[in-house]
């Protein structure tokens, strides 16, 4: 069994409805379009990540050897359609991968075909690694952590883009992925909002292992430590990271925490001082060098004065990667390290 | 399928090789004499939880419902003498209960036995519920969490001391049990830190829901908010638990933090202020009302010192439950609310 899913990948966009709804083929094909060969669309399917389209065929003879799919199930279950679809896949030698909440290996007749034709699974989603608990020794290598102020405030995004600027300027880096996009879009990772509870830092210790002096681990953040469902996962995730470099993601037009009408989003710099706090616990030259803010509901002048109050108020250097780039963010990172 | 454990129990304590590994026996026996009808020990047996010592003819007799294991396994498998035992009281009519790593489920012979004979197999350390993420909504009702500078400071015990004082005062309070022994002990409750991560906080809000505006939940802690391995279960029981008062937990003699030799314990103030800071994201109004301490390995003029010191710095009451009883906490909580 491989410890990596095999690309290059075709992505399924089945028969989304929307655009929406194939968010995740959407990030494999911005982060890795040299790792997919092409989308595979249903009738009817309203969706497009801009890919050529191809049959299982000739997906195949364009050497994918994954079938990713990049869309929502609708109403968790999987249609007569895309059963049809997905077996067909296996015994043509793809391998499955997603990201669901119901598995594949659940799926009696996928799971047959998989066995029947030593083709792989991919749940992504359901982690399988055998865990341990977190022994919090220091590591090799560099390490850095995206937190945010909320869920879903752009840690997967910024990550990947300071992975990309890094590669650009010949910098070692590994994007580590925590959630099942990123996992798709890099082709290993854990889910670690999915691991037992006594695992969680344990797991980020498993992801991001002893590495060179000059490596860095790029870890992917997952919710906030302030948000009233998830934050023991965000504090697991900083307890086992032990990064060296924190950068703060957020969304400044949020009214409330993401899910919970009834709660406010954290005072940015008590927000900085706890990650900070818990970080420093298993890695005491823990510090910020950054700030990613979505900016996208904002228009570009008061975007850019936002930015500017930030990087007054905190001496850091804030950017909004879509926008900007994350080459103001490097810069720090290469002048602090 | 019952959710509560039916008592009274038979406790079984097999072959323990010595009175700790009965330490789940040693536990029940304490805090539930009312509930069990005696011991069930196997030749050789070292240990002793000073009930009667019964068959398993002689356990149905005095009524017994539900065969209790109160001993680990050793090396994590059931011997065949086990084995033999186990099925025998499955087929004489006895549940099986036990807070093992490994299942009794995953046993195929007392999994077939249980469904033939009708019988129920508890796996307490293994949540079987269905679980939803935190909503973070205000309930009714009060609820007390302990929180502890370190793991294995005497959460449980206080927790438990405060129902025993609570009830003898008659006033309203249940223990809510957050780990094994406790769910063992009151025959209900949820393992938090084998839940999936992403529902830690709403295993609490579960474990504790709405309830008498007088009725108090007394929340097992778990953990610590400062330790490496595990605080991401401890922060996830903070905001699920909406917690009006807090009892710090702690252990003065201890040089590390348990199971981790380069981690100091935080400073006491520091603890609490970041045990209060979180608890009030879910409940602006919680406070603490008092510490427990662990001063079994101070000699008695020590500890009392070491409490008035405490007393003086917090400005609340600090007990040794042990030596001294847990009415101080419970006067500061009658005052307090």
């Amino acid at each position: 069994m491989s410890s990596t899913i095999r690309s290059p990948y075709l992505l399924f966009l089945g028969d989304a409805p929307d655009q929406l709804a194939a968010k995740t083929a959407d990030g494999i094909a911005h982060w890795r379009p040299e790792g997919c060969v092409g989308q595979l669309r249903l009738e009817g399917c309203q969706a497009d990540v801009g890919l050529k389209d191809l049959t299982l065929e000739e997906g195949m003879e364009a050497g994918a050897r994954t079938l990713v799919i990049g869309v929502a199930n609708r109403g968790g279950r999987f249609s007569q359609l895309w059963l049809e679809i997905l077996g067909r896949a296996l015994e043509m030698g793809y391998d499955l991968a997603a990201g669901l909440h119901n598995r594949l290996v659940d799926v009696p007749v996928l799971a047959e075909l998989a066995e029947k034709n030593g083709r792989q699974l991919w749940d992504v989603r359901h982690p399988t690694q055998e865990l341990e608990v977190a022994n919090g020794k220091p590591r090799s290598g560099k390490r850095l952590l995206t937190v945010g102020s909320d869920c879903s405030v752009g840690k997967m995004y910024t990550t990947l883009a300071l992975e990309h600027e890094m590669h650009q300027r010949d910098l070692k880096a590994d994007f580590r992925a925590t959630g099942q996009t990123g996992i798709l879009i890099t082709g290993s990772g854990i889910s670690v909002d999915a691991v037992v509870a006594d695992f969680i830092s344990g797991a980020v210790e498993w992801l991001s292992p002893d590495n060179e002096p000059e490596h860095w681990d790029l870890i992917e953040g997952q919710g906030s430590l302030f948000h009233a469902s998830f934050a023991g996962v965000s504090m697991g995730l900083l307890h086992g990271a032990q990064a060296d470099a924190l950068v703060l993601c957020h969304e400044p037009t949020r009214k409330h925490m993401r899910g919970l009408p009834d709660y406010p989003l954290p005072d940015l710099k008590v927000c900085m001082d706890r990650n900070l706090e818990a970080a420093r616990l298993t890695n005491p030259e823990a510090r910020f060098t950054g700030i990613a803010v979505n900016t996208a509901k904002l228009p570009e002048d008061e975007a850019g004065a936002y930015l500017e109050r930030l990087e007054d108020r905190f001496g850091l250097p804030a950017v909004d990667p879509v926008r900007h780039g994350v080459g103001n963010l490097v810069d720090r990172l290469e002048e602090n390290f």
